[in-house]
């Protein structure tokens, strides 16, 4: 079948607060509006201050859950989680969010991200006697967090400052001395709400206000309206929030000089209708195409973008190019998963699956042809041979982010350096492999600007790893060996 | 849950003729590609010129298909078919393609439309003694061709021309005498495909050539990219197409001195990339998002669509109007079915589950926003409240159709009289209704013209029926009173 | 997987009269007792005087139904099937009962047994323009049904005598002159439940009363008990019985100058529980064995049988021997169906999945073993070795009912004449084969008197065909050829 | 529906080990064999000496398994469980075997029987910091093993004696000294296959051969055959068994100078084929019987027996008496489990969906019926009133055991307090309460005495807690207060 040539993000996360609202039904549309961040499974954890109640499963959030196992998700706060994983691990048992009993009463955690040293801490779990019933570092942090800090390894001693802190926050902060690399986290309590960002804030997470009546965390600021809320602000980088019947509380939880949101949520990620350190994810795509005809121009009839995710960069780009934008390709909107592989003939023709050109207005035209991101490589000759099909006379490929040379160990799901086209070959040559009249990319300065332009704080950073190869975390050694897969410590899975 | 106030399309059906090709998997992909015009339900029956095989389900394409159960679907001929039908009916007795054994061998039959005599042509069979096991009108087809002319009842002498008809050539035609409405047809039978319009041409279908190695059938032409196919030309109205070894032969089946194809294909049904009477449906959306800001043009500062229907016209007003065109209103592109409610909080933001607005694009201008149609009129309100929301100062709603105030009963479920809010309200009190600074619908010769702009032959009618209560073929009164639902003659099935 | 080696009844059927009572539920509960005569579907159909409703699938009659399906049968009438199959066709398409709608309502059909003339039928059928949807008779049935008589094919007249009769009375009185071979049938129309025998009786049908407020019709009377009805009496050969708010009327639909109840049911089929004409099953079998005894015996220790069918019959021998009884064999009661193989090792053991023997009772034993027939002989030399296993000295097989050497075409799964064992061998060769110390059956006189013992009418005749090759009914040559197979016409179904 | 009044074993567990055989086929097998033991999940692990694999899920071994998801388990050793649980609690999260990966490997664990202080080992683990997943002992004696035993809380000190032990044997050792009550255990490793029995040997395991190529732990000796296995010996209570390519190793665990089998393994839980205690299971119900015969007999003219589990006690009490023994009940096999509830007509009649009185046998007669336990009572009652209903004269119950008065908290479901009849009433309160004309039970020494008959070492003890009220191990208040139901000890779980 047909896949398209993107990264795939790790997960979307929620939390809920709102006693005397039906905290799982507003997680499940949480949930649906998160839908594009996993769509491998999703799960809803709630407690009623006595007892904690879980679901699970695997597929979409429509799929996993329906009136009769949504009704026995009793009480006032909810975590929920939408999963994305790579085929070979997406079985019941990586499922999340995690719930489980600690000396302390339920714990339940939903994580986005990835942790760069997970084999030391599943290694500092293993050697204290704890069984891991997964490969997922979101177990890891389950169980971390579910013992007390003086019982943890080798007597590691924790600088913590004054705060007053209850036993979560004391947990967490010890959690995020230990971890390395990307986490945005919701975790659930008995009777509290807490959330959770990495201090290089890598992954998003947002706090939004119901109507009167309570909270709500969620990955991107795209789920607060669906669920009636309204956007309050992000949780900052290195911040622990609290949130239970006094209020919403903030401590520090781990402080860093820098900053590192990942910019790939500006680039494909992200909704468009998503707040990103507070500037519209839409508008920054927007500016992302201006900049890209700024840079990389040449002479065209029409612009068009790859849909649905390279049209605001491609009516961006239009508008500063001064040409017409218009529609080139169809995608077939029903993208159900399919398992039925198409015969040889086909397969040459399988991106038709997804797209069809539109003749009438490619015919006899000189096309700019905007796209967000090339990762592997394998569907832009496709498309570019379908855009001549359907009777463009020239395609230009204008991307709208510089070439991916790097992968991702901070929970993105890219590639390894062998996949990645631009690791391999220089742009010609690239240009040449998929067939384009000409094709240009947006530089590392140019998609910098472009993001910054809407941020008031100019010294922010971001983690612009794959394009740049500057990592914000040390990545292990092993990791660049191993492409970044999930590693078992001790090989307990053959699947 | 939030439901889109659409028209909905019938069906969707295929033919493919390919020796030495896996027909059954050709026939996936196809009816993929038809996806959207049905979701409830899909199937494929296969002929090996000695056996006929058939498989189908309720659910999408992707979910009823699997490689277990296509790969017993052998031989060199298929049709297949992608049900919609209204939630009470949905249920496996009514699910197609059917596949009969007749006193001249296997049967099989895809129809898209719906008769107007269902009544008329379900009591001869009946008295016939045939026994029905469903509510459609399919069956009904199915069943009048299962029997030799000379048996049908009533001594009904045909008035056959002289063309030499084979077996089945000669029942299709007996039977376009007596059916009347719309249907467009694929039949299989041991040796050959057939290909039937009705003599008005209200429902689509269309000719492509595999390359080299065979034939395909479709409602539209979007499928034959999709399969590697080239598009030929359209079935004419009347025409029955023969295909076997022989290659295609095509007899009139019945002449009509009018044509009369579903305006509302153009307006919304179709896929934008595909071709009907031989034009782009994407470019003539354009031309009635032009249309439409010649006739009812305001003052604005941007112009944006509903997604995603309406965004050619939109990009259509866009450019007559010398407005800049962007997006306004993001859409959750994961439309997987779910039924969970909203609770009562919810549920007046329900219009939030599927969109939000960009506010970026919106705040503080004076907004037209084109949408292609408004049925029942229970959506255009909320999203309009959500351009507010979103910071729109003013918001001015553009319809790139005429007001609908018919029922259909050829095929589309549209609504009831009493459910079309055009019958029940005049503009001024919708404008008022949904809550917008202004209202306006393209009028009914604009959108003539707009279609007939690309045809040759200037001559050809179209049903507009919905909106102008002129129906081309006789209703009923019954169907009238009864707002069109399909009608069990003697009320076998309570469900 | 191990497979007994045992005869397979066809089905068993149901009928409902109970206005104010759950007739779907009843029906569950009566299909529940009867699930031994059909495993592989089960469907209900339901009339409430107005509209009929139905819900059928594939499995066990506790997996097919469930609360929520069974809701929506409403009524006061009922009909219900068991269906057993062969692997080949057990697909939905051909899953019972049927609902069709007719020129004069609803029309329900379940049907037990097999008819030999189905091929004549469906030519009748397909010549009058009827498109047959499945391969079963009992569609034949159903649809021979739907028309009124004046309808059917070459001016056929029937001899129909003076009973006054309703629309369906004469129906049915008609398919009678016309079948051949084995039915019996419950069906509903929409205002009365009809129940129907051949006239020769082959299959079982019998008639209970439910205390004070309905009727039940059942293949059993085992099903009376289970929904708390009364057995009143069977239903004669050639008889209908309609049954509606004036109570139950009979007429004779044809009659037959002699009887053929199967006499298998007695060997093998009925539950013990069950009354066959009146008489007790167990006790046939208890006098089977006796008589077993008396013809057979041979010097031993203990007497065992083969668990659960054979256990009444060795009672009786042991009892008319003198000998202990006891159990010998222990059987895995939890047979959920399974299609895991076994690896080569285990298929020589592939009976230890279902017995194991029970050495206490068999060591140093000279043991006689009771079973209740033999057809292809492929189970009855792994069940000696099994007992030799146990340390059983000498092994006697017993069989309480004769050689079978003809296949059955009347509705029961036999076997081909080349699979019949007894066909290919005589008894000593058999006993060889087995590896019994010795192997001797019931003669075919010896059957019939132990089965006659409870008759008050001693002319009754009994179909002994798979023992004798005396069919009842003529066999049209191509059955013996096909071996009985289920024959499509024009061969429409590949599978 | 119906629930027969017996007391539910909790599991069976199995462990294979054999290089060059398809392990998790031969598990498989054998957990078919030991489905009686428990039918709400089944699950399978394997290791192929470097990685473990696993599949679990709700439902009969049948249901649970498939050649899809069987086919993945590869290696040479495996080990499975059934699983019985409370209605409440049978959801995925407590599905058996677990697998989880500790600092040594893969560690999968199998358990059959209750822990006594499992709050405290909860505790014990909790207060490390290990989280709980679920409510099992389960879980908590395989994160009891995932620990090396130095790093055990509270400086525990182990009395270990002078064998070498490997890595997991000093674990499993360890382990043995801190929990107390029934347990018996198949443990897998990434090298080797361990069974374990508790110091009372209260819960059975056996060892068997492969032919040449393997060995194979089972509850049961019946899975023994099934698998091509023979029995070599049971497992001693406190004994620990290591298999691996060295062969079997044995070592003592923990040593008690008592045993307490649980005798209701004989009473009714194990299959009659099965050894325990190297004795026939149905030669001991059949001494059971007649020594019920000797302490209770009154005059009668038949003796039946309750189908199944009654039916060698019924033979051993008709021998005794010199009564003819045959059957009086019918049951239904079909066994599928249904949810559909009988209206309230059919309440009172529900004994009917599963049993039918043989009237042939029972009319007139006065009748013995052995049954070989009555808990709480409720369906007593109504078999004797269907066997009045089938005609019998007197009604004389006699059960095969004594009275059961107290609950057991060692891996039985058997009642509460205040759900045991005999707990609440005396005999002769009983007996009128189930309308029988005389009821009487077997004695303690009478049940003792028919054991002890078969055993070689007359000093043996069993467990006869739930008659006797003397508990072989010391319980914890709490657990007669709670009634024994599984305790959350932060209570994190609310369904």
């Amino acid at each position: 079948m047909y896949n398209e040539d993107r990264p795939k993000e790790e997960c979307g996360i929620l939390g809920v607060y709102a006693p005397g609202r039906d905290v799982a039904r507003l997680s499940f549309f949480g949930l649906y509006a998160l839908q594009h961040r996993g769509q491998e499974g999703a799960g809803i954890v709630t407690s009623d201050g006595e007892y904690a109640y879980v679901h699970k499963g695997l597929g979409l959030v429509s799929q996993v859950f329906n009136e009769v196992n949504l009704k026995p998700l009793k009480g006032h706060i909810a975590i929920g989680h939408n999963r994305y994983s790579t085929t070979g691990s997406s079985n019941e048992r990586n499922t999340s969010p995690y719930l489980i009993e600690t000396i302390d009463g339920p714990l339940g955690v939903s994580h986005n991200g990835n942790l760069t040293n997970t084999i030391t801490l599943r290694r500092m779990l293993l050697k204290r006697g704890v069984g891991l019933s997964s490969t997922t570092d979101s177990e890891v942090i389950t169980q971390l967090l579910a013992a007390p800090p003086e019982t943890w390894l080798d007597g590691y001693m924790l600088d913590i400052d004054g705060d007053f802190l209850d036993l979560w926050q004391h947990r967490i902060k010890t959690l995020m001395q230990l971890a390395e690399g990307a986490y945005s986290l919701t975790i659930l309590t008995r009777n509290a709400l807490y959330g959770v960002r990495d201090p290089l804030g890598m992954r998003p997470l947002c706090l939004g206000k119901l109507d009167g009546d309570g909270w709500v965390l969620a990955s991107e600021s795209c789920a607060l309206g669906t669920i009636g809320a309204t956007y309050v602000r992000e949780i900052e980088p290195g911040e622990i929030v609290r949130i239970d019947e006094t209020g919403v509380q903030s401590i520090i939880g781990k402080k860093s000089p820098r900053r590192a949101l990942c910019i790939f949520e500006y680039v494909y990620f992200a909704r468009p209708d998503t707040l990103l350190e507070d500037q519209n994810v839409h508008l920054v795509r927007q500016r992302l195409g201006r900049q890209l005809a700024r840079e990389t121009h040449i002479d065209a009839d029409i612009v068009i973008g790859v849909p649905d995710s390279a049209t605001p960069a491609a009516i961006g780009y239009a508008q500063e190019a001064g040409l017409p934008y218009t529609e080139g390709l169809t995608k077939n909107r029903y993208i159900g998963r399919t398992f039925i592989q198409p015969d040889d003939k086909l397969r040459k023709d399988s991106v038709h699956v997804k797209y069809n050109p539109l003749e009438a207005n490619l015919k006899g035209k000189r096309v700019i042809v905007v796209d967000d991101s090339i990762v592997r490589g394998n569907t832009s000759g496709p498309l570019v041979a379908l855009l001549r099909e359907g009777g463009a006379k020239e395609v230009h490929v204008r991307v709208s982010s510089p070439p991916i040379r790097h992968p991702c160990f901070m929970g993105v799901d890219m590639a390894t350096y062998k996949q990645l086209i631009a690791h391999r070959m220089d742009i010609s040559a690239i240009c040449q492999h998929i067939g384009a009249d000409s094709l240009d990319y947006l530089s590392l300065p140019g998609m910098i600007k472009a993001v910054m332009e809407g941020l008031t704080d100019q010294s922010r950073g971001h983690c612009t790893a794959c394009f740049s190869g500057d990592y914000p975390v040390a990545i292990p050694q092993a990791l660049f060996e191993e492409d970044g897969s999930n590693v078992t410590f001790t090989g307990a899975w053959g699947h």
